[in-house]
């Protein structure tokens, strides 16, 4: 079933399901297609038809129960789980990342950080320890680490990578501003502001910039 | 024309750009669709498909030509100019916006920074001085800015983005954990790291995490 499922509706459930606990905190019980869509942007036929690819939800003009469907999407998805994660590269943008809040609330524990710098190395960020990037692949030998946060220079990111692929990580989140490559049972996906930059100055160009 | 051309073009585009400049900066004169989707890891009809709604690119069976291609995509996407930029929130992430060498090369020059906090308020971040949030309206007034950058806490950030919107500013690039929403005729892209694992776990949850 895995296969037939496109890879921009998987991306979008994470979407849908952090609607949905907004939803359930507020005390919400049920939601149609509709109102989920207002809520999101997107129309509600493409609400329905991501979530056909795994079976029904919600009957006929009565609308999604919230609890449910955000249980079944946590299932689909994987995050009603804990999930182990290391971080390569301490420099500004890896302590950012090591110091980010955001993270352990949704259950991705970073376990350890790695970098080669004197000064970094043997620091603790937050509750991150940073070790030496040459203990990375004894880290991974000994530690079960399911996805890999890449923060190091681009010059240096596919190298690391390919590191953090040999060693058996099958999900990588790349900061590096390069296309790094992947064996296709890999999953990786890239955090990039320049490009998404780059994305949208094609709708907000004139023929010539306005001067003020 | 605009309106004909699907967004996830518009937002493939850049990646194009940025394999052709290293390409260029290698050297490189001439490169087959088939080499461009090997180096991107998409396929040689897609990008074929993707240029086709800008015009004619390359000859059969000759290849682009990189320079060419280059400045007409650059042209395309309106990343052939600098663009001014401004940031509202200067906690941890958004000093490490502020500080991030990668916007500057690329034509994206932030103005300036925005942030309650006295302790931040009246610094230079790198070459990016810190006015006080009350100010951001009237630098507005004041200052061309086409592109805002909102890395202010989950709970302000709408309404940071609707000052950004009530200014004028029609592009927007969301730090912040929210489904901001914003008119039709504003764009909006959103740097979300916890979005972004979510859509991986998808790929290697297994029925029972193994242990280790």
């Amino acid at each position: 079933m895995t296969l037939e499922i496109p890879e921009v509706v998987i991306n979008r459930l994470p979407v849908y399901a952090r609607a949905l606990a907004e939803l359930a905190a507020a005390g919400e019980a049920v939601i149609s297609s509709q109102a989920l869509g207002e809520l999101l942007d997107v129309t509600p036929a493409q609400i329905r038809k991501d979530l056909s690819y795994f079976g029904r939800f919600g009957k006929q003009g009565r609308g999604y129960n919230v609890q449910v469907l955000l249980s079944k999407l946590r299932e689909i998805l994987g995050i009603d789980r804990q999930w182990r994660v290391c971080l390569v590269g301490v420099g500004r943008l890896g302590q950012a990342i090591a110091e980010y809040g955001g993270f352990g609330p949704q259950g991705f524990e970073i376990l350890a950080a790695f970098d080669a710098n004197p000064e970094v190395v043997g620091r603790e960020l937050g509750t991150v320890p940073v070790f030496h990037s040459d203990d990375l692949d004894s880290f991974l030998r000994q530690n079960r680490v399911d996805i890999g946060i890449v923060a190091v220079p681009a010059t240096e990111a596919q190298a690391v990578v390919n590191r953090l692929v040999g060693a058996g990580i099958r999900a990588i989140l790349n900061y590096a501003p390069i296309n790094a490559h992947v064996p296709n049972d890999v999953t990786i996906r890239h955090i990039d502001p320049v490009l998404a930059m780059q994305s949208m100055t094609f709708y907000i160009k004139r023929p010539e910039p306005s001067a003020k």
